[in-house]
């Protein structure tokens, strides 16, 4: 029975460089791995999957009309495949997440997916939304906030450093940095309308720390 | 820093034992933990919490008007809380659950959610899609499909144990049966519409199995 | 590929109550499970597995003699078995982890333990030491110390509640707590000799608490 | 509190590149860390961290003689250090791993190594040993066996590619491969004596495949 894995990080936990290190396991051992990436991401150029590290390789790039099942399917009648890995995967349609299941369930193909978990404001993309409805398994790569404190959420900064709470979903230009949630403040990024009760005033909150 | 964990899993995988465990173990040690349940969930009787190996508790009930935020930190106030713990946390609302990870930041108290990812047509329930998106630690308690594959659906079904495919999210009354995906088989479930391609036909379905 | 699970924890952190669920999760999909207890815990009566929060059932005693392999094959070839569970697993000799290996490799039933890391002085027990090298996935279950922090380590306590240092590996009369490695202070009660530095008289002690 | 990590894998799965990435990540915020090689490890010269993927970086070397607990308290009074990392753990000395547990639990400072759990016979290493049995966390690296099994076991092979079952614990010379533990055939490889029965033989060996 092969699996999908949804492999999820905050910002620069180092996803690309596990993703390139597990494309690299496979090969060595002589087995055959398809490596995808979105479109959208020309960062670093067109078609590749680059890591801050300093690792990189050529990657298929697949936009929202690709037929992820069928893609693979073709390749992997060519040429057995042993492993699908998706890049950037929180860029998926819901449509392309069922393709990769099925990669797994009619091709008993194995998906590694890596992706983040939500955008600037907290809400979840769209493409981790049903990996994490559907995976066998969610295993977190952990970074660190400037805390110290385990850092899930991504943060979108202005020139200043300032937290950015408003604009589009995806915005590859701007900088980001991975924040606790503490630190990222959700109920102010947040598009989720909550009215957060003054507990200090009204003597709630309690002094000691545990 | 206190966390919010969201342990999930497919029905009858034992959530609520492992909630009942946990709490045990906070009031062994003398601590106090506050035990959540939604309203809607009376199946045996209203404001319990019951395992179907034979445990259950008391647990306050809340519903969807139900700020968890103030009311755990009222009665925080009048004795500390060490742990609060959710269960079918499904059915939390996305407000509610902004609420639960300001128990965490806020109030520093650890919270345990106990739930579902996904209905009978495979579709993440809210309560859960922000459950994934916020928590710190998300934890699978595993459980089986009659196949022996790893179950992570919930299939519904009829009185002829028929998967049933139509109907509104919440039916406590029907009976539900963990599958593995391949036998839920997502296709034929979701509501996101999917042309399979015929691959056997297109001689592309391999005949191996790894 | 069926798999070898240990499920670890520190005392009274509910080994047995999952352990019950799991097997009860299996019966109740129609599939036979093998659950086995060592005969030397004999707290609750000889060949139960008993859960603190108030589940038991009979379970298969072994001692240091059992060929637990050959055991799970007879019973396997009188009526196919679909699990195989060990509670108290830490007692197991490592040939009888061996064994449990190759009811896995060569029978191709998964196989499920749940024991303790180390005893009262923070060594490993000899069944662990060989579950931890061998099996394909440990899973921990959870618990806390009096201070919130999570506890590890298993301390002996006398009847004024002070930790032993001194003794046997193995005595159930005694009363244990679950700390945190911290709490347990490991180099007073292990049997390893390190003569810890004086930071602080070394002016090598921080200030701050992170 | 500050916790040490084990991450665990067979040869070749990642562990250095996971390492490097890991301290990439801290420095990046403009935190220190602290990453110790084994002075026998030199493959790739003396005192690196080198991964197969291409990245490297310079590491402090230890010995058996060394004291890790003071060299850290040392370094971190002159500049604070927010990590430690050792890369090679598997060959710590079991009064090193207490040393780890100490820069946790004295200087509250986290420590993440990285190493093998088993040498090539399936003998737990002895520094593998202690940080399997004290650990706070255990984070497996996933790589694959040939058969395309989860590869958990590290088999010594000869010029002819054989598996060899004599000899030292420490031989960097050879060449290794991880193999999954069926593949490994654990009762041939071990010093551990089990005359295996002859199931097949018995009429205890099931045909079926699950």
């Amino acid at each position: 029975m092969a699996k999908l894995y949804f492999y999820y990080a905050a910002m620069n936990a180092g996803k690309s460089t596990t993703l390139l290190q597990s494309a690299h396991n496979y090969e060595e051992r002589g087995m055959r791995v398809l490596v995808y990436t979105p479109k959208l991401d020309d960062r670093y150029g067109e078609g590749q999957v680059t890591s801050r590290i300093g690792v990189q390789r050529k990657a298929i790039m697949f936009d929202s009309n690709t037929d992820l099942l069928l893609d693979a399917a073709k390749k992997n009648a060519e040429q057995a495949v042993h492993c699908v890995l998706v890049d950037e995967a929180q860029f998926l349609s819901p449509k392309q997440v069922m393709q990769l299941t099925l990669i797994c369930d009619r091709l008993n193909i194995p998906v590694l997916t890596y992706g983040l978990r939500t955008d600037f404001r907290g809400e979840p993309f769209e493409g981790s939304k049903y990996l994490m409805a559907w995976a066998e398994e969610m295993v977190e790569l952990k970074t660190i906030c400037t805390t110290g404190k385990k850092a899930t959420m991504n943060a979108r900064l202005d020139d200043s450093g300032n937290q950015v709470l408003e604009g589009s979903q995806i915005s590859i230009g701007h900088h980001y940095v991975a924040l606790s949630r503490k630190e990222f403040n959700l109920p102010q990024a947040s598009p989720i309308s909550y009215e957060e009760p003054d507990l200090e005033a009204m003597g709630l909150l309690p002094s000691r720390s545990k």
